[in-house]
């Protein structure tokens, strides 16, 4: 694993394209006769593929830690996972879509029931649902846009759940949450754990104050709870590391905004399926030399445990691969950011298997992309943050290091 | 390699069991008709647990780097084996299970023959007897009790050495070795390399001091060199880093120390056998969650260059497999802490065969647990450190890293 740092040094730009295919949670384990859903599904375009590519496997954090989507996917982008920490408010706000800046500082929310003694008594005030919770916010969005001189932008989120961002000028973390963590007990102002975020305690604690104020005749969604309270971690963006002109072609929110924070341009997708994306891939192709393509319903499935369904998408998946080949990318990789095993419902540690087409791989004798073929690919197993420096490799657009 | 720190944040504690079984030195060379000894053993029980495990092969310490026993156990208990240096003393005194507290400052020391003119003539005074180092030992610790405020434990050990246990307040390291690391030079006596080892020194120097005066009568053994002093290092509990309620079975005395230092606690074996060891899992199989069980004899056995009895060792190790079995653990794993071939009668820096048995495993195309066919393992070649992690992540104990 090599620093950021010195893959700058080595990185120059080119007209080569790079195309990085990312099958959410495509990684499984055996499962339906005694199959991976990679293995159980009809692939002939990535079979075909496999064959002519360098395979291999890649940890996405480390042997056995199970990475979250933010960690995950910092890896494939070439980011050291542990170094760069994304908070939960700023992935919340990611997950939405909305366009964060560096000075801004993103909560999530909880509308929660406090009683008359500003005790909280339900931290999720009964799950209100979603279209009260939509009310809520458009209320409270109307009565509180600014404090001091910092915008305040509230976005409803799904049952009592929505998200605070606070815009302005000296906002700085870190700060405590602002959530007595369990019913019975007060509510529970944020701390700043340093000095330089006593601006950022008293703007998010007044906050809370405004929206007990505004809410104060409701039953149960009366005050709320604020954690995960972050900034935009100080990431340099790809361009400025590797040189790359850089773009995200995804149909979830979250994928748009974790690319949105490592710099990729956020292409429009007209639709919502995988032809789509590639659609829009071909529409955009002349305009960046790298693109990030999402397809999220691997891991949605996988997530459910629907084993068959996940295998379907993968099969859907397969049916695009000539399309992307048409266009003759110079480095096409795919991969998964974090295994999804139907097995386990949920993302796993297991390595990603991983597959690099370029004209400068070494041969490997491989029928397919699997997880138990990889395994004997020439590529060996890798960690996910070495995904990035190869593919700029393989795209002739690192230069040798030392003479 | 991922850090203590990280992993102790993601470590949860639940009822699932974890069994590592450590043949120690089992990895070898190839020997007798170009075969290893795990190669050349009849391993029924271990070949059919083979084909339903997942194999891989794990570096001790680092790439070309043969460990002693201490650093290459640490690793195996997740501990970085550069960042934990175990003192020499520590390890004598582990060596003959003493129970060291943090309080402890402990040397291996030889007897040593000094002329009139305190030039010391023989480092080993002339390899004693062990009977007679027993003898001494009983003398001087009937004479030296205690020095100060500090008590005075002294342990024989074969021919000339024996271990010296210091105990009492603001005794602190770093201090040289009292020893003149050649013959014809006076007796040295041990340096404070730090201002506050001044008490630690004084006390050791009194008690060369107290010891060539108990001694003064004899020809040979007529006073002590101490070297390796040292105290038990801060190392964080297993419990602590990873929630673990850990239990050790080892018939030597030197791993029981080691599993000492991380804080297991040692369960009496009744009788020296492998079965014994069993016996003793079975008896306490209830009491904890994670069980390190140590067969010393494959390194015994290797380190004598004696690849057949190393062979019925693996053999005898081979029949205990049901035992354990039986028992259900959530995860068992099979490995040496390094590898000792008979080929080379000694520890060697090859990688230590490693099998995971879990429900979690990917499948690999293997008929043995051997060197060879570890090579084939879905778990590739790994470092010693990233086994607990994964052993934790296989019985469900690590939390998700990051959203």
């Amino acid at each position: 694993m090599l620093s950021e740092e010195l893959i700058k040094k080595l990185t120059v730009s080119n007209e080569n394209k790079i195309v990085l295919l990312v099958m959410d949670g495509v990684g499984g384990l055996p499962f339906k006769d005694g199959k991976t859903e990679l293995e159980y599904a009809k692939t002939p375009n990535l079979d075909k593929l496999a064959k002519e590519s360098a395979l291999g496997l890649t940890h996405p954090v480390g042997v056995g830690i199970t990475p979250g989507s933010g960690p995950a996917h910092l890896s494939l982008f070439g980011y050291d996972p542990i170094r760069h920490l994304i908070g939960r408010g700023i992935l919340e706000a990611a997950g939405i879509d909305f366009p964060l800046t560096k000075q801004d500082l993103a909560a999530r929310a909880n509308f929660a029931t406090k009683d008359d003694k500003d005790i909280i008594t339900d931290r999720r005030a009964g799950r209100i649902p979603t279209e009260k919770n939509e009310e809520l916010c458009e209320k409270l969005q109307k009565e509180i846009t600014k404090i001091e001189d910092v915008e305040i932008t509230i976005r409803s989120g799904k049952e009592h759940r929505f998200v605070v961002v606070f815009r302005g000028e000296g906002l700085e973390e870190p700060l405590s949450d602002a959530d007595p963590q369990k019913t019975g007990l007060k509510i529970k102002y944020a701390d700043a754990l340093d000095p330089k975020a006593e601006k950022a305690k008293r703007i998010i604690n007044a906050f809370i104050d405004r929206v007990t104020e505004v809410l104060k005749d409701e039953k149960q969604a009366n005050t709320a709870l604020l954690r995960g309270i972050a900034k935009v971690p100080p990431i340099p963006s790809m361009e400025e590391l590797f040189k790359l002109k850089p773009a995200a072609i995804a149909t979830y929110p979250m994928y748009r905004g974790l690319a949105r924070l490592v710099g990729m341009d956020i292409l429009k997708v007209k639709g919502e399926t995988i032809k789509d994306e590639i659609t829009c891939l071909k529409d955009n192709y002349n305009k960046y030399d790298f693109f990030y393509i999402h397809i999220k319903k691997t891991d949605s499935y996988g997530e459910d445990g629907n084993f068959d369904s996940k295998a379907k998408v993968i099969e859907e998946t397969d049916k695009i691969i000539p399309d992307i080949l048409s266009l003759k990318p110079s480095v096409l990789a795919i991969t998964s950011d974090h295994s999804t095993p139907s097995l386990l419902s949920g993302h796993s540690w297991h390595p990603n298997p991983f597959l690099l087409h370029s004209p400068y791989i070494r041969k490997n004798e491989v029928s397919r992309f699997t997880e138990t073929e990889c395994l004997k690919g020439s590529l060996g197993i890798m960690y996910a943050i070495d995904s990035l420096p190869l593919m700029l490799a393989s795209a002739m657009k690192l230069n040798k290091y030392g003479a």
